[in-house]
């Protein structure tokens, strides 16, 4: 019998999240059933979006119970398969959560090629904070060439690469970031048009100069005072794919009014939230034009990664203070 | 020489406009010259989305200047022609404004026949207030069979026939409007399913039971407190279509921040504001659909005539405090 290791949530953060909201625990691992793998993770994804989903469980779905193992994506090898779709030492990805073992149904479980990308890539560049971005840029934004596209949190996993991919589709790409040293980087790894710095006094006058024409579409993944100044210049005709709303999730009020939509009405936008879960039926498509330009330099994503499964409370607060640069991960 | 009436205008209304806000001009009205034509009104339409052109101009689109006449939609008929597209006698519906007559380019309008229609229903059922309805439901939000569609200002020239649209998709719909009476209406002379009474206390109760499964699609045509109740029931993959703020155009305050976005993100809604105007290449496919419903009697529209040209602006402030049914217009 296996004992595993696995992260908990132990109390629901109040604002910013603490070590002590989380526990290590250990917990025997249980046989796979038929139709089921056991997986031995390598690779856990720490993505902001478990965020909102710490916090009381009444209006939002999918609320992460007390004392339930943090759901997360991972990357693991197969241990054990009871199912004939795997065989012992196949790469799988799923939600596996932050454990060290994890059984899981098959179907669940989608295998990966560590021929074609190294696993962290497939975590990052493949994975579903680049997902995200694409479903968000490349299925409901569709930005034209000649366009402004504006992504808030340009220096994130996903919002780098819908920086990227608004470039690739032919539109000017700016980004939105906080601190000149991550907007210059934002420019100089990732290769977007400008960005712009939230943290500046002169923020506005910043993100006037970068978009002389106006904002024909905002990839939003912040929210807040960032996506009011946003979203007062979109052009008519604009389109905002909301990915997430990262400067709320940790308010102590919880989420702030919005705009008046009013704007909405006279400029004609079309505003879209989205989860990319539904979309996963258009994995393999990303998954293919994502190694294609990348093979061709078009697109590039960096890792951050934590060693030590006991260190992911401490990776995903750091994550969400805005100190890594690159896909946020856990070598378990 | 022709010598013709206009309501201008006079002061930007503070709150709930007044009838001083305007004034009854005469003035010369000039020769067309070529590729236009001199039209006599007959019918000035009456519509809420003047309202928020009379607030001062900085921040929105089409703001009506102090001393403009009012800029409307009208049915008239060719007096003069300086173009081939014309003949004298000729009915025309165009942006003529509320003026007894009218100069203006033939490319801007577009002939009516009312052999297939009085011309009053060229004003109701086939005007512009169904057209904003038929974009919302028919082309943004697109019910399917079996939802449930919520109809804000379901007694309104625009929502009344959002409702029997979002029926004829074989939906269920259910209207909102202010008082026990304009709620009877709603379900008995355009056959909604349901109809809540926003100034009811039990308002909220009154939708809950309206809508056992959540609400699928929103036709907005309200904002404010009635669109925070609606939003709050949107279920995962809704479709909100944004017609106007009504309820915010009189404001003092301004236009109200809206909701937070965050449902947006976890339910994965739509959200789309529009000017009809934008769509207006549809039009003759609207007009050949809803001639066909109409015999068909499956789609209704009322008419709310004022008699004279220079009752239109009391015209427009019953309509507004809500005390008309059916599609307001004025007899020039």
């Amino acid at each position: 019998m296996i004992v595993g290791t696995e992260i908990r949530l132990a109390a629901r953060p109040l604002g910013a999240p603490r070590v002590s909201d989380f526990e290590v625990a250990t917990t025997p691992v249980r046989e796979p059933a038929d139709g089921e793998i056991l997986v031995k993770n390598l690779l856990l994804s720490v993505d902001p979006a478990l965020r909102p989903r710490m916090n009381d469980s009444s209006p939002y779905a999918g609320a992460i119970a007390i004392g339930e193992a943090i759901p997360a994506p991972a990357i693991g090898i197969v241990l054990q398969s009871k199912s004939s779709r795997f065989r012992e030492g196949d790469h799988v990805f799923g939600m596996f959560g932050w454990r060290s073992h994890a059984v899981a149904a098959a179907e669940q479980a989608r295998r990966i090629d560590p021929s074609l990308a190294p696993l962290p890539k497939w975590m990052s560049l493949l994975g579903l904070s680049s997902f995200a971005a694409y479903v968000g840029i490349c299925i409901i934004a569709k930005p034209l060439a000649g366009e402004t596209v504006v992504v808030s949190a340009a220096a994130g996993a996903t919002g780098a690469v819908a920086g990227q991919l608004a470039r690739i589709a032919g539109a000017r790409a700016v980004g939105i970031a906080g601190g000149a040293d991550k907007c210059a980087q934002v420019v100089k790894r990732f290769g977007l048009d400008a960005c712009v710095d939230y943290k500046a006094p002169d923020f506005e006058a910043q993100l006037d100069r970068a978009c002389p024409g106006g904002i024909d579409v905002d990839f939003e993944n912040v929210g807040g005072r960032v996506f009011d100044a946003v979203f007062t210049r979109m052009n008519v005709g604009g389109r905002i794919a909301i990915c997430g709303l990262v400067s709320e999730y940790s308010s102590a009020e919880g989420f702030a009014r919005g705009p008046s939509l009013w704007p909405a009405v006279y400029k004609s936008l079309h505003i879209e939230g989205y989860r990319a879960s539904r979309y996963f039926d258009r994995i393999p498509e990303f998954i293919e034009k994502a190694l294609l330009w990348s093979q061709a330099g078009r697109l590039v994503q960096y890792e951050h990664v934590t060693e030590g499964i006991a260190n992911a409370p401490a990776a995903f607060i750091e994550m969400l203070s805005g100190k890594h640069f690159g896909k946020a991960m856990v070598a378990a």
